[in-house]
């Protein structure tokens, strides 16, 4: 039987959420992966360093025994102060995530104008530390041309912090690509929702709640845009799922929280995607070997080991529906 | 108080369901307007003139006192026979609504291929007979390209069959407005919701069902350009509100029916945006005159008025959420 074995995966986009959705996703994560970036956006945000290792710590526990690292990483207000960011460093907290407030699940503390001198400033003194900067990158414009509104920010902080590692995050749009390659200091990460899907699984059929994210999915022209990214293993994009679990109620009550669930079956659904596409080859740089030069990360002793098995997803994992839910991949964990 | 007076309103899209929603739903349209014209997609669809005949039975009893007129209209199915044809006309049955098989609510007894041989002979008979034809114009390819994807076979019929009046349902995308223009025999209908929403009702925010309806609303430039053509009360575009009634619980299952309900206050929101606009001299011709014209359809006794005094929108009617639910209106009915 086919096999393939994914040396130390890193998942650099990850919501583990808190206590007690937390104790039902972060195993997942745990047992397929050496490491991931967790995002801050709890509420209250993960603004200070206590925050992060309180949460780190819970995290850890929700993990159990399997050999995974949490990165941490902490939010970005408009009043976060300069000892905290010294302290995130001393402590080993190496990433900062901003969101633009509103801009999608728990944004409501984040920051009104990026280019604010204020803010500048809080950047001015990451760059200094040599933290990373990760970001959401969207307007609060309209929903199709957010991404690309957003480019502007970018290149004003790409120019001004030559020596700020950024991250644009869970790229969308086909037009980011080119601006991702323009600035030695801009990487991105890609998810297996936007490689995979298109603004049809949300709305083409009936309306699916559980397809709608944030960024929203777009055009199957942005989507294969973006496969070709990933699929060539592309040195300056890295896998981020931006698994997001909300439990189905929340998701099926006319409100219609963003996030798509992914942690269980990521590693499969790509492993199925670089074969139908003959590049499994690549599979490794875009699943680790870019993550571990970008962001200055150990490869682990970990090998996860898959076959050319089918597995059925579930329809939910214990009250979350997920990506692919009652679909049959053509991989399996072993 | 400032009052206007609407005379003999027509409806020129609408769906009412049957039993017992159409309880429901029915005495709103029969209390505003002079008569609309009833789609036939229910389950089964309405094929035969029997079918049509009992179907407006059950809508005139459901309308009770109100003076209304159903204008009726027969489902276009790949079978539908001659005859029938001939006896909708003796009966005084106008109207024929195509529907591509798929393309939205009720579409599964629709046509495959509109341009097929058999659909064009059927298609030359209702030339013949002198009918309407009210089409679907969508494709089933990418949702925001769907109806721009249609325009070759509108383009197709309206040249092959230059005595056929043929009618371009709820205009959602502003590329079709100059397809509209060109063709003598060409004509419109526009809805509230497309005219005064954009996607981002959808998904910009939270998913909202309520605002999910086919063909998806669209980019804020295809709503401002329909706007402006409602506006000026172009004579080739009449009102037709595709009021599209689903309980509350079909919306939120996380399949999301869709269609919006708009028909308790589409006069309403009419005034309000017309004046806004200061274009409330046209709201007259856009809410009856053209349609009097386009489909020669008399001028009725009936005479609506409005009031500037607001309206509260309740949240639902009969487990029916709304257009502009929960909103206040700058209008009432007196």
């Amino acid at each position: 039987m086919e096999t393939i074995s994914l040396q130390s995966p890193y998942d650099m986009h990850l919501h583990l959420r808190d206590t007690p959705l937390l104790e039902s996703v972060a195993k997942y994560t745990a047992q397929y992966f050496s490491g991931a970036l967790v995002m801050p956006n709890l509420n209250p945000p993960i603004d200070s360093v206590e925050l992060a290792l309180s949460y780190k710590d819970r995290i850890q526990n929700a993990c159990g025994d399997y050999n995974f690292m949490p990165l941490m990483s902490l939010y970005l207000t408009e009043g976060l102060d300069r000892s905290v960011l010294q302290r995130a460093k001393e402590v080993g907290i190496r990433f900062v995530k901003l969101y633009p407030k509103g801009a999608t699940t728990g944004s409501q503390s984040g920051v009104s104008e990026v280019l604010d001198n204020k803010i500048l400033q809080i950047l001015e003194y990451i760059q200094e530390l040599g933290l990373i900067l990760s970001i959401h990158g969207e307007s609060n414009g309209f929903s199709l041309e957010r991404e690309a509104e957003f480019h502007s920010v970018f290149t004003e902080l790409a120019e001004s912090f030559p020596r700020l590692k950024i991250i644009f995050e869970h790229l969308s749009d086909h037009r980011s690509i080119a601006l991702v390659e323009k600035y030695s200091n801009l990487f991105a990460t890609l998810t297996l929702h936007h490689i995979t899907l298109s603004l049809d699984d949300v709305i083409g059929g009936g309306l699916n709640p559980h397809c709608f994210c944030k960024p929203i999915l777009k055009t199957p022209k942005d989507r294969d845009a973006l496969l070709q990214v990933a699929l060539s293993a592309h040195s300056k994009f890295s896998f981020g799922s931006d698994s997001a679990p909300h439990l189905k109620e929340n998701k099926e009550n006319g409100k219609g929280a963003a996030g798509i669930f992914s942690a269980p079956l990521v590693l499969l659904g790509l492993a199925e995607l670089f074969e139908k596409h003959k590049r499994l080859e690549n599979l490794q740089s875009f699943i680790s070997d870019n993550a571990q030069h970008i962001y200055s990360l150990p490869k682990s002793a970990k090998v996860i080991n898959l076959e050319k098995k089918p597995t059925q997803i579930p329809r939910e994992f214990d009250g979350i529906v997920p990506l692919f839910s009652g679909r049959e991949l053509s991989w399996s964990y072993t």
